[in-house]
């Protein structure tokens, strides 16, 4: 959480001036968002939020994300709606990065997500997934499940430092997961990346999607098996069935599982898993000295594999029949 | 520039609903301010900065800084407005810290202020001393002379690491200003750490001053000398007397300065540099590991020193007669 990149005001006036979004008359650097710089806009025409893509974030990927949320945002999603500057163009380049000015979303992110929290979310979800399935380009997802054995390289050695084991644990889970990951779910635009610090509420209602920055195109039920782990666990690992049911019905009241997504449900959690296991775990082995964010706990995702990994079919997540 | 504690977003509702200030909308880390830690907030009413504030500043000044705030904001000056809770307090506590809130104002910070910005913060200045005048609790300045020596005496014996001769050139112009230094100049509440980055401009015109938290009773013109060593100088360390004279007539439009208060000037200049010659150098001597913030160079106030030393009137600083 930080600004990585600091941008004199002067610059920063010049630069919203190409947008034709009225006279800058504030700006401030935001202290969150661990892959970007972020800026707080107010313009005489409304509020925006000025980003600057820091090295973590391809250059190249930068069209689909912001491709992806002016299409979600013109189909009634709230997500952050991209400004194009005079040309028509919605990136542009400020202070040597890629930058982008997107519409402000009001809301507040929960730490500790309620039932009715998570029923929204699954409607929201849905919608996203409705909405952008007639957005045409396609990313491919590179951390899924090919890409958990070169995320696992990188880490293995150094990974019983982390936890006695946990490298055969991995290897284990990793290798029957490359065998039986599923291949002909229906698949769409996902957002990848649904954690509660990326969706906003007032009250209980979803009022804003952010952070697409994980956003590519794969099976649909893979991002539920990703709200399942970041959604529905208490702080003690334990499964909470009653927020598992609020998100499955919620989301199923906007657009039905196909009997295949329901098979998968439990391995697709186990990968979301394993998938947020490796790429913590790489974190927390290559902090840098000094560095401002502290990794978090790869082990939190360790338990919610072995979690998933005793779950015999969709029912156990609060699925009904 | 960092957000020091970090506050859950249900704390912080529950926080601002005690202000009646309607439901919390938003609220962001804001990466700026080296003292304390900065939330913007978004209400159904309206735009707030809630500030929480860390060990640097003095829980027991903090009445006279928000009290200053109110009282110069009823006078019309731009400045941010404490927002008193259901029970008349501007002054609350927050994840264990003193925390309160006041109104957000628009306007950008300039790194390079013109001609044009130095003659309307002089105009500012002088409302911001003329709205003071019937505030009448008192804040002693802890860093006017007798607090220099103190400053001095935690960094002598490391000042010579920094720049050779340094000590030396401290040590004589510091005994000149302890024989020298003006005691009966027209006093006031000011605002004592009146840089750029504390003043908020919408175009050339100043839209607010932040950032109370140095703001004392001490003599009125010593605000002024802060100003032209803070607002006068070029990057290379060249006195831009055209700046000087837009700083001295804005102020003057509004308050005269009295012969008293022309005669020091060049003295109360040299005395600011040396003020924030000597935080500098402390904060230099003392930067933590990992440090977030960069510390300013001590030695642009050498220089600035150096300059003032060799004015022999109030003239040269642009003040016509």
């Amino acid at each position: 959480m930080a600004v990585y990149t600091e941008v004199a005001d002067e610059e920063l006036a010049a630069f919203v001036a190409r947008f034709g979004i009225g006279e800058l008359l504030a700006a401030k650097g935001i202290a969150e968002g661990v892959e970007n710089s972020n800026y707080f806009i107010h313009t005489s025409e409304g509020f925006f939020i000025l980003t600057l893509y820091e090295k973590r974030v391809s250059e190249a990927d930068l069209p689909f994300f912001l491709g992806l949320m002016e299409h979600l945002s013109g189909k009634g999603l709230v997500c952050p709606r991209p400004v194009r500057d005079r040309h028509g163009e919605a990136l542009g380049r400020l202070a040597g990065r890629p930058a982008a000015i997107v519409t402000f979303l009001d809301g507040i992110s929960v730490k500790r997500p309620s039932v009715a929290h998570c029923r929204s979310l699954g409607e929201a979800l849905a919608r996203l997934h409705k909405g952008g399935a007639d957005f045409h380009p396609v990313r491919h997802n590179a951390l899924s499940v090919e890409g958990w054995r070169p995320l696992f390289a990188a880490a293995a050695a150094r990974a019983d430092g982390v936890r006695q084991g946990l490298a055969s644990q991995i290897e284990a889970a990793l290798t029957q997961l490359e065998r039986e990951w599923p291949k002909n779910l229906p698949k769409g635009n996902i957002h990848a990346d649904l954690f509660p610090d990326n969706v906003f509420f007032i009250g209980e209602e979803v009022s804003g999607v952010i952070d697409f920055y994980f956003a590519c195109t794969d099976a649909l039920s893979y991002d539920l098996a990703v709200c399942l782990n970041a959604w529905c666990f208490e702080p003690d690992n334990s499964f909470n069935l009653t927020k598992g049911q609020a998100l499955l019905s919620g989301y199923q009241r906007l657009r039905s599982l196909t009997s295949a997504e329901i098979e998968a449900l439990p391995l697709l959690a186990r990968g979301a898993a394993l998938r947020f296991l490796l790429t913590r775990l790489v974190d927390w082995l290559n902090v840098p000295p000094g560095a401002l964010v502290k990794p978090k706990d790869p082990l939190e995702y360790l338990r919610k594999l072995r979690f998933h990994a005793r779950v015999a079919s969709a029912a156990e997540y609060g699925l009904s029949a």
